[in-house]
């Protein structure tokens, strides 16, 4: 059986590196910031939120690049929000707004209202003109639960899409399999994930590039540029404006990655893989 | 009978004026450009758009102010969107946001969703805290179409608000009455409005100023500053810059409502009235 890395056309032993960019839509200066990560910097390919105020801009502004859907169940911040697409009530808190934590995602939302609603994301992508490479999920909600997995992976199997999984050793924590359900639904994923505590990639990227193993390994930075809409909307603005920093124009990032023969590949070459068989 | 100038204890040849701050929550520089406004300008209240995706921060900043509720059932911008706080199908388009246009609205909103929403407008800006002076109404939506008008004036008096109204001049271009039926419903609302037609508002107070009538009057503004999020969100962010200028800096205009012994006032004043019986 070729690896992954082989049927991408690399070698078996080659470390392919996915630089996603996540949270594109969520303001106006992440869209900006993914902006000139995609053509400027190291980014390879991006995630919309489809539900977020912005996300019209970015489909429109990113119809051609490699992006995929960030499936959104959460509104996280107290200052500025968002809810769903779909008219779903077991998906809002009081004020029509998806709730704040991924746990109130867990203890409230129907099964049917989350498929519903992630299925609309992803096909209101597609009907903005989003050429949809990858599925990925917005803090997880829907990856590491294992009822709001089933429509992850149905999601994905149905678009014919790769998928963000987290990786083998997190499983056991989780509790359930999910890797191995992928690939006997066909569904394409990454060998290896990055997994990075909450935002801001830099240290971890910078420690674990070095240390990268044979095969194709995600990992995701939130970049935006800094203004007083993104300072006001996220506390942990600094640390997106410095993923942006690491992408955008940071030559020591640039030369590790060459220094240790990192490929740089984005999502839709998994999924054209995965749709050739 | 005294008149409004009256009963709000000033005199029945004063010119009063309400220089209202329209559309803060709609994004962070509108709340930063009314907050300026209310604070060191001569804004005298202003209305909040519950349901955009800024209304949360909004809500914090200005919970003691005079601001009132304007109603919102459309979100006309391409870039950056937002939907009701209810779960409402009539009331949104094929993303899940409000219509761009208030005629599509008029066409598809049916009644009981369009009164649901408003109302839960209203209350959860009682909810976090606003002490809520007024109601008026987005680009005008429910309070110039005779069947949507019922939902605007049976909240105001269900919740013993004053309202913003349409000049008296207008009742015949729109086709029915509202100025009577309000009155009849113990309802207060300035006996004069000054429309300015779209955003930007300069040139009309400029103009009007000086020829104002006894009585008290109602004008709006648009404040907001400047800022990438502002330009890339509103296509006419320069006039919003601009009536944040004529608030906040502009001497003249200063001078000149100070010249022609304009008093200003704000909603809460008439508010209290209206309770007062």
């Amino acid at each position: 059986m070729p690896t992954l890395a082989e049927r991408l056309g690399y070698g078996a032993e080659d470390r392919v590196l996915i630089l996603n960019c996540d949270d594109l839509g969520f303001c106006h200066s992440a869209n900006v910031g993914v902006y000139e990560a995609l053509r400027r910097g190291l980014g390879t390919s991006a995630s919309l939120m489809v539900p977020c105020p912005w996300a019209a801009e970015a489909a429109a502004e990113y119809a051609g690049e490699d992006v995929g859907v960030h499936l959104t169940l959460t509104s996280e911040w107290a200052s500025y929000r968002w809810g769903p697409v779909t008219a779903s009530t077991s998906l809002v808190d009081r004020t029509g707004r998806f709730p704040r934590t991924v746990e109130e995602v867990w203890s409230h939302a129907t099964i049917e209202e989350a498929r519903r609603e992630c299925r609309a994301q992803v096909e209101l992508a597609l009907e903005w003109g989003v050429d949809v490479t990858h599925l990925d999920a917005h803090m997880g909600t829907v990856q590491t639960n294992p009822v709001l997995f089933e429509v992850y992976l149905e999601l994905a199997a149905d678009h014919r899409l790769p998928l963000r999984l987290s990786g083998a050793d997190t499983e056991e924590v989780l509790g359930f399999p999910f890797r191995q359900p992928a690939a006997e639904r066909g569904v394409v994923f990454p060998d290896h994930f990055i997994y990075v505590p909450g935002v801001g990639s830099r240290s971890t990227l910078l420690e674990l590039v070095p240390k990268l193993r044979p095969g194709v390994t995600e990992a995701y930075l939130h970049p935006a540029v800094d203004s007083p809409e993104l300072r006001a909307a996220a506390p942990d603005w600094e640390r997106r404006v410095d993923d942006h920093q690491l992408l955008v124009h940071d030559d020591d990032f640039r030369q590790l990655l060459e220094r240790h023969r990192v490929r740089l590949t984005g999502f839709r070459e998994l999924r054209d893989c995965m749709r050739a068989g």
